[in-house]
């Protein structure tokens, strides 16, 4: 079966090496030979390895055009070309293999209802590497009424956490550190702004509670604001701190987000180290189910890519895969409705009465209060730490507005969601 | 589309109920409405709840003949007649769902040759419960050279050792609070013996490795002979005792089997608590999985199940899976030459010399110590503990039966595997 692949980076070339290297393997797995017929790459002038200097091709078109072309093998990466590509070859009657999230975040569902009968549309490269996830929600899991997902789907963020945690050190270090050591990106901006975990999480809600979820939909918080003193409170408070993407089924609808947030250890996620992924999945009748294994990188990326081929084209032998992705928007519950608790800390002058204000800021909009302590004491100024009971985000809002009007409160130096006890079932 | 569930137990009345109860949910994801029409039970005696009474039967012969019927549910357990019935339902063109690991593990490849082209046999329930490890093997890891798979894939033993080591006590008392609590059954001795994980083994093996593993070549052993000392040994040495199935590639051929082995605590599967199941998965280019959930019980089971129901009722629309179950015989390394560390401990007369025998039997067999320790001396009595470094067995045998001749050893205490280095990469 020909295969053409689009896009020659890390995991392009780790792909077409593989589907070589190993030809005799997976043909012996799927009973037909794995043929990279056609490579689609941008760059006109690079020069390329001999073994694929006669397959290059600048033009989409000859791959499109081709008729023995099976499988496309989309690894450009980006929101277009990307896209209209994916698009056409679907049209075409070829089955597409893609590692994009950003494709399939925006736009999966309209692609899934452009394809031809026999063009599958597969992607469980999209969402945490390696980690066989996809595959697992739209099958195995199929027989499940699904309530909630909490991921670390982001290894930079996660490995820049892991090692505030275990090295001490600031963010800036931290991530400096991660640059050194290729976790991190030249511009890491959609990983440390959350927007990476939003189209992950995004997808994955969307295959599990059957409804799709639009990317901007989804409230997210970055880790830019993540200092040592807070991975010191977590830690005092017997937790750590984790960029959690979620999504839970409520009566009302999904709550869904991706920001930082403080989770006991014990919990399965709170072991997750370095550039690891996790998926913790709960579920009727299944209980809960913990998936952990590489996020990202050519190695990981291309084991979902090449499984993915091979399901490809096993399924073509037999007419398309019948696996659908939903197509209605998911029912969403408002931002202010999401109900968690919380970790603030505020610095205020330390003066009699100052805690009873405090105190009476968040007793005023509902919010009760777990525990609070006073970590720091010195030179006319008390930081305290509140953890709050289960709280309405628009009660906190109010909370925060009348904390702004307190004069004893000089400043809120930390917010962060606290799932102490709620992660659990 | 029609279903028969054969055998209307713990799970197949569970599988009944979800079926009717979600039954919206699941024609939504499926496209078509899934309807339980025939129920097959042994025990003519029985009262059934009113909801299943107008759709039992007791002969066989009804289902396999109603063309109406196209997947067929086997949860009656136990070799025979569930083999026959699965053989006759794939030869009649129905696809078949099963949890009976002892008739995929002895009689996999022959029933995948009898079926007829669009009936396809299912069995993720028949590993790992709730874990969908088989799919993953099958599809979502396709594109790897898988190396080695080591598992927690029983609840019963597992419960028994995480109560042993948390709590104390001895393996009569953990066995007798397993079976309170429901996690042995009356008669768990395929389960203390080891044959049950065997035949999880030897299924995951054949789907990773792609050649067909026979149970009754796979050495075991059970947990019936693991005491209070070893659990508290074990301890000291950093490590936890686990009943591991594990099965490895190696360049002569699959080294397989499933005995208690000292794991040492940090590695993921020494944190597998209770009744968990777990399976860790090494390759290329994947690197390390780790899946962990619960491995039995009525509700996980049925996730599996009903999972492979809808996969099937897909696949059926398609004209099948097109995914074939090895044939030819895996190649296997003989026991003899299986390379790994053990933990022994022996009792000693406390005399002078004593220990230089020792050490002189394993050193005739060409066995290295990595460590000896006396833990007990007492009232003419040594008791030492030793690791050695990596052994063929042909080798430890070969020191076993020169300490055998020792007139200063009185008897080998305990050997258990112990991979407190070589189980990582």
């Amino acid at each position: 079966m020909r295969i053409a692949v689009l896009g020659l980076g890390t995991v392009g070339r780790y792909v077409v090496d593989a589907l070589e290297s190993e030809r005799e393997l997976f043909s012996a797995r799927l009973g037909e030979e794995l043929v990279v017929s056609r490579i689609l790459v941008r760059d006109q002038g690079s020069e390329r390895p001999e073994s694929v200097r006669g397959r290059i091709t600048f033009a989409v078109e000859e791959i499109l055009k081709d008729p023995e072309i099976e499988i496309v093998v989309e690894l450009m990466g980006g929101y277009e070309p990307a896209r209209s590509i994916i698009e056409a070859a679907l049209k075409a009657g070829k089955s597409v293999v893609t590692a994009n999230k950003e494709v399939i975040a925006r736009s999966g569902p309209a692609l899934s209802l452009a394809a031809q009968p026999a063009a599958d549309l597969l992607f469980e490269a999209a969402v945490a590497g390696g980690i066989p996830i996809i595959r697992s929600l739209q099958e195995s899991l199929a027989g499940n009424r699904l309530q909630a997902i909490y991921g670390i789907v982001n290894g930079t963020t996660n490995f820049v956490l892991s090692r505030m945690q275990r090295e001490g050190g600031s963010f800036v270090e931290a991530l400096a550190e991660a640059k050194r050591l290729g976790y991190a990106e030249a511009d890491p901006s959609d990983d440390l702004d959350a927007l990476d975990a939003v189209r992950k999480i995004s997808i994955l809600a969307s295959l599990a509670f059957g409804g799709w979820v639009d990317v901007d939909a989804v409230p997210k918080e970055g880790i830019r604001g993540i200092t040592e003193v807070d991975i010191a409170e977590a830690k005092s408070l017997g937790g750590v701190i984790k960029l959690v993407a979620r999504a839970e089924a409520t009566p009302d609808g999904l709550t869904l987000g991706v920001s930082p947030t403080l989770i006991p250890l014990g919990h399965p996620l709170a072991d997750v180290q370095g550039a690891q992924n996790a998926i913790y999945v709960r579920g009727e009748p299944i209980g809960e189910l913990i998936f952990q294994g590489p996020g990202a990188g050519g190695p990981a990326t291309s084991s979902a890519v090449i499984g993915d081929i091979i399901d490809a084209a096993r399924s073509r032998r037999v007419g398309g895969r019948s696996v659908a992705l939903p197509r209605e928007p998911a029912p969403l519950v408002p931002l202010g409705q999401h109900a968690h608790c919380y970790y603030m800390r505020l610095r205020l002058h330390d003066e009699p009465g100052a805690l009873a204000l405090v105190a009476q800021a968040f007793a005023g909009a509902g919010v009760t209060l777990r525990s609070v302590r006073q970590p720091v004491r010195e030179a006319g100024i008390s930081v305290i730490s509140v953890v709050t009971g289960p709280t309405r985000r628009a009660q906190l809002e109010d909370a925060r507005l009348s904390l702004r009007g307190c004069p004893s409160v000089l400043a809120e130096e930390s917010l962060i969601l606290a799932e102490m006890e709620s992660l659990l079932p």
